[in-house]
């Protein structure tokens, strides 16, 4: 019998979404592969924090060697999906030091005048570093699609720029792991009202969150889209159920643990004498 | 009879070093203000870390609705005096997405060619950000003196630049707090030794760290220099002993709390009508 506080098949496996995903049958409320409730969630949630710290550390310290591989965790998401707690409860276990996270926001009038990606190059994740993508170029095929930013032929051209963008970040070593967090409406209602309900949430209400939640159909057959065109083996898309905010966290902390396993890093050896520079320090 | 767990005299306090500091007379394994042992300051460590979460939250709120500030702490030390402990185990429990950590490295030749602030002005906090600076500014007055990478007379002249340069950092709304990770000698080789001991620390291990070790006497003369000239009301430095990892760290979460509940900051006030848009979303 497998143990609760473990995943019986992991999220890398369960959760991958590629070109046939249909977004309609993934249950925001469910917990794949998860036997364990709430407790065991939290639990495992604290204990592999070890884990990807290690794992974090050693592509730091690689990289410090000639080692030019990174990670990118590119987060995408409906208000209120979580999008913070994952980079507070799941990324906030690692070293600051090797973590470059960064919030996209609607682009500015300078940002405009370049082609989509330009301001996405710009925040990449330098070797040794895990980048964290709150939003990212996939709003311009999402909120742009929805809202008729750009034609439909633009749209279309995208896809493909986003395709061959990340084919090359992978070639020069930049692992990419693609996460959709999933949550019901329902959810998101529930979620709106507590930000109205509490003083010290009300900076993170918006009235256009509204506006935005009128559009759920049309939000969900953009991503539905662009999971279709844009899953690739080299830069997989997961869909995570999010309604359940223990689930998303674990989920998406073993999606990076079994990212960076599959990375085969190791401590680097030693450039130097070890033996002499311990007879150095000794005299010191 | 003060509880074990809290600080007798604030580290804001014991810890202020002026331009009338010694530091000679510090001695880096004391624990200022601390009468409780280790157990007793990592839950010390652990318990306050929900205060500085909801300080930085709320800085971080603020700069949404037009808020200015930010918060820059400077770390300064000698090589494994525990910066990135505290980067780690005291920076690393808020919320990445408020925090800008910096590691500044010996300068590149494009870096040389300009100012030495012209670096550091690059990388300074957005408003509602904590910036962290590992390394700064004030390695132009510190190794370059002690190595001669510049005349004596350019070092007297940047620690007014300095002066200048925070003032108006200050002027602009960013508080500024100065530290130095003070270890002793006997407490580096240990550390030193330890990084050879173990395969997994090799990396961090440089024997150039020697040579610099060999200066000692030289290192600090020119902190207690830099400390001197550049302490001043609005940027003051602190020095902290940090022969204990624990009580360094604990008394860096404390200065930086100090800091910012100095800054009176509060939760945004809603900005638009409550009522009304909790009646838009139960019809949504």
């Amino acid at each position: 019998m497998p143990s609760t506080s473990a995943f019986t098949t992991s999220p890398t496996e369960s959760l991958r979404a590629g070109p046939d995903v249909d977004l309609a049958s993934v249950l925001a409320q469910s917990t794949p592969g998860f036997p364990g409730g709430k407790k065991m969630g939290q639990i495992k949630l604290a204990e592999e924090s070890a884990q990807l710290s290690e794992l974090q550390a050693k592509l730091f310290a690689e990289s410090r060697f000639g080692g030019e591989s990174s990670l990118l965790v590119v987060l995408q998401a409906m208000d209120t999906a979580g999008k913070g707690g994952i980079v507070r409860h799941v990324v906030g276990a690692v070293d600051p030091q090797g973590v470059k996270h960064y919030a996209f926001k609607a682009p500015t009038a300078a940002e405009k005048r370049h082609d989509f990606l330009w301001r996405i190059k710009k925040q990449l994740p330098g070797a040794g570093m895990i980048g964290v993508f709150d939003r990212s170029h996939y709003e311009d095929v999402l909120i742009q699609r929805v809202r008729g930013f750009a034609e439909p032929a633009v749209i279309e051209e995208r896809y493909g720029a986003i395709r061959d963008f990340e084919a090359a970040l992978v070639a020069s070593g930049t692992r990419i792991v693609k996460i959709m967090l999933h949550i019901s409406p329902e959810e998101q209602k529930k979620r709106l009202a507590d930000r109205l309900e509490h003083e010290d949430k009300h900076w993170k209400y918006n009235p256009a969150d509204l506006d935005e939640r009128e559009l759920w159909a049309e939000y969900q057959t953009a991503y539905q889209l662009a999971i279709e065109r844009t899953a690739t083996p080299d830069a997989p898309w997961y869909v995570v159920p999010a309604d359940r905010k223990w689930y998303a966290r674990i989920a998406v902390q073993q999606l990076i643990i079994d990212a960076l396993q599959d990375m085969q890093l190791s401590w680097p050896p030693a450039t130097f004498d070890v033996a002499a520079e311990k007879a150095r320090l000794a005299q010191s």
